[in-house]
């Protein structure tokens, strides 16, 4: 054995046991008995400690000292594997084990908050976790931009820089589109009535299939949160269901199927190496926000499922253009996931804006609810009435993600260039979506992106699928022609 | 910190990490989709690895050495831990490698074999298997019996002579029951007709609560074969239905919930320490065996169960004595699975006396299928008519379980010792029994035995709870004056 064979045959090894760590998450969400909580967070600890000690085995730095890799994909292994070891040293063990003691208990006192819409009950823990992973950054960072260096664990070669100067050129035509839209004369209805459990998870199935999910390598559960959770060759996804709402368990399950689809398409010589899973959040997140909205919200594949809605639950009382209208329906809210495609990324910027004066220092934890309330009625014109449809609404920052929310709007930025790329290669896409037959998109997008896997970084894999660099002018695009057509603007 | 705690520290993390194992398998059994087959299988072996390397850590070797332990339960758990270190000690790395390797994939030939009926296809890897399995006993007993050192693994404290006085005290008043059983003018009918899905699953869950499962640590699923699975509190299990016979899922759900409650109330003291688990698979069996049989097949829990399962069947077509009988019918049959109270240990004896042999050398694979067919026709007055019902219908050989199979017949010796106690104990258990509550009995097997866990050795904790040391005439009595009833002798 070479030292690079060494060092894949360990990598390996390592990527099984967080395979199974990953399993054990799905478990607790779908599975896991109610009183097995603390036996599992033992379990989880012991799990997460035995990978914390591979990942940081100086093993690895002597084997990537003498590693000679044998082709490209070995090459980007051996930098994948490299980053990961050099950003793990860089974090001393005891910051690290006190973010991991800290942020496994933070998630409960964030939900006892909310529940209570109680901010002084979150505060000190707010504060606690805004500490460390401040100091984390500065830690990465050495001396530079402690945003940017966080920024890495979730979309690797982006700065906060270049993210404002997206944000900045999405805003103006995002803020136009929207006063239009919601100052339109045509408004369109909502969804009334009640739809049962069952036809609902009958419909998730169907989306699904439609998406072509492969059912061998994974399965549907229900959860409180919808997630995908897996790489490789078991790769399952969860919904919800609520008997006033249809289209939040269709649009779930379109979303997660979106995220696992990418993941089951990579090509297998990469299984559990570095390579085997998606490039970054952000290219995630423009697999499932492509699926879910440019191809599940469109006219053509909203007209098939108009009919398979009703077949399921009767007449609901709207033509199919009316149906369309509804579900892609723009009014003012203030929770961020229930938001439409018009607004959704208006809350990531003013999340993208707060989290990075948290770490540059220039907000206190203590100054953030006035902070976000102020931005909330200058962005949307509306005043935040409790604090879980503001501050408190997201899980994020209680389990120390900071730079995580701009990977969805950066997601929703490179499903824009992907969707204008794959309408050119399939010019009758619309003719599969209307009856209800998405698989030419999602074989187009295993063939042009989602094979790669973490073989090429995000915004170059992007790039080789979309014909170009990333950029925001296709998604802007996108949503006026499709808003400004519904809204009869 | 002392040795003694460095050491139980350490081996907390070990058992917090087997339990993932068994979740894992736990899942592979009901949850897992088929397409993930392979990948779970390396992501097995990655954990089993961990798992082995810490079993044999040298400093646990340290450890032993230096600790002192605070109380009985430490001294205990001292013993367990140097027991289990020495034993892995005492075998080659190289020999437990490859026993990991055959017999992961032994199991699969084993089933092909088994689906064609074609012992040919099964003999190579049985030999492999057998003296695989010989050498692990020949390098444990050191110059000892290598077939005790093999029941060491799976009933400490008990030897192949020990056993063999059992078998040979329980054979004759087995063999007259069965006889006159047989030869009675009376006969129980068979239940007949088909008992939908759901109606069983109902029922299932409803035995559950009647001995008192606790579902908030524990969950009901389905499986191919039903198990029980996890310590602490997470302990699932798992049932399956045949349409045609709604026994096959009520008992297999009773049984496997005695396993369960065994478990669940080992002392929380113990949770994630060596004395966390029960004390042996004789025991464990002990508390399935007495749960389904002494207890489940009552006069008095039947005569409830045949009123729920009219409830949700309609009429059966018998009464209460009738369905009594039925439940416990005894018949000719070559599955041992599927035996009746009285023959159970005699299928038991033919495979110990064959696996003795086997291992001592006096017996060849190649000769196994013979031996086997001999000495059915011999006990059981039947030819196996095809290897399905011979030689390949369990499949612990397989899979290098050799000393796994007389723990079932001492499993019933135990039930009978504790039984009898029981009945002692709580003398109007059967108005209990009879409206559907066998959570008295429960009760006195957590607080007597169960909540002991590996306190003490097998036979030590059955005796302290049974008042005496274990024997089989409390067994063979109650077997006797049972049926003798049942079939009007």
């Amino acid at each position: 054995m070479t030292a690079f064979d060494d060092l894949m045959s360990f990598q390996r090894e390592t990527e099984a046991l967080a395979q199974i760590a990953g399993r054990l998450g799905w478990d607790q969400e779908t599975m896991m008995p109610r009183g097995s909580a603390d036996q599992r967070g033992e379990e989880m600890g012991a799990i997460e400690g035995v990978l914390h000690a591979r990942r940081t085995d100086p093993r690895i730095g002597d084997w990537l000292a003498a590693a000679r890799a044998p082709d490209v994909a070995g090459a980007r292994a051996l930098d994948l594997i490299a980053r990961s070891f050099d950003r793990t040293a860089r974090v001393p063990a005891k910051l690290a084990a006190e973010i991991a003691r800290v942020t496994s208990l933070s998630q409960g006192v964030w939900a006892e908050a909310r529940a209570k819409n109680d901010v002084a009950h979150f505060l000190p823990t707010l504060e606690r976790v805004v500490a460390l992973i401040r100091e984390k950054g500065q830690a990465l960072a050495q001396g530079d931009d402690a945003y940017d260096a966080l920024l890495e664990d979730y979309e690797p070669g982006t700065t906060g820089a270049a993210l404002a100067a997206m944000f900045d050129a999405m805003r103006p035509r995002l803020v136009a589109l929207r006063d239009a839209v919601l100052g339109a004369a045509h408004q369109p209805r909502p969804i009334t009535g009640s739809y049962a459990r069952d036809g609902q998870l009958r419909l998730a199935r169907e989306m699904a299939d439609a998406f072509g999910y492969d059912w061998n390598r994974g399965r549907l559960d229900l959860a409180v949160h919808p997630f995908s959770s897996g790489s490789g060759n078991d790769v399952r996804i969860t919904t919800r269901v609520n008997v006033a709402d249809p289209f939040n368990c269709v649009y779930s399950t379109i979303h997660e199927v979106g995220h696992a689809c990418y993941e089951l398409a990579i090509d297998q010589a990469y299984l559990l190496t570095p390579l085997g899973a998606g490039a970054s959040m952000g290219v995630h997140e423009s697999q499932s926000r492509l699926f879910e909205n440019q191809l599940g919200r469109s006219r053509a594949f909203t007209g098939w499922m108009r009919g398979r809605m009703t077949d399921v639950f009767g007449d609901m009382g709207m033509d199919a253009d009316g149906f369309y209208a509804s579900v892609n329906r723009v009014q003012p809210g203030f929770i961020r996931t229930e938001s439409d495609e018009v607004q959704y990324n208006l809350h990531i910027m003013l999340r993208f804006d707060l989290e990075r004066q948290l770490i540059a220092g220039d907000l206190a934890p203590k100054d953030l609810e006035a902070a976000w309330n102020a931005r909330f009625l200058k962005d949307f014109g509306v005043a935040v009435d409790k604090p879980s449809h503001g501050i408190l609404q997201d899980v994020h920052w209680s389990v120390g993600l900071i730079g995580y929310f701009p990977t969805y709007s950066l997601g929703n930025l490179y499903a824009g260039c992907l969707h204008q790329a794959l309408r050119r290669a399939v010019p009758d896409l619309d003719s599969h979506l209307a009856r209800g037959n998405a698989r030419p998109a999602t074989a187009w997008l295993a063939d042009n992106l989602q094979r790669h896997g973490g073989l090429y970084r995000p915004a170059e894999v992007v790039a080789r699928a979309a014909g170009g660099a990333p950029t925001e002018a296709p998604l802007l695009d996108y949503l006026e022609a499709k808003f400004r057509a519904i809204y009869k603007l």
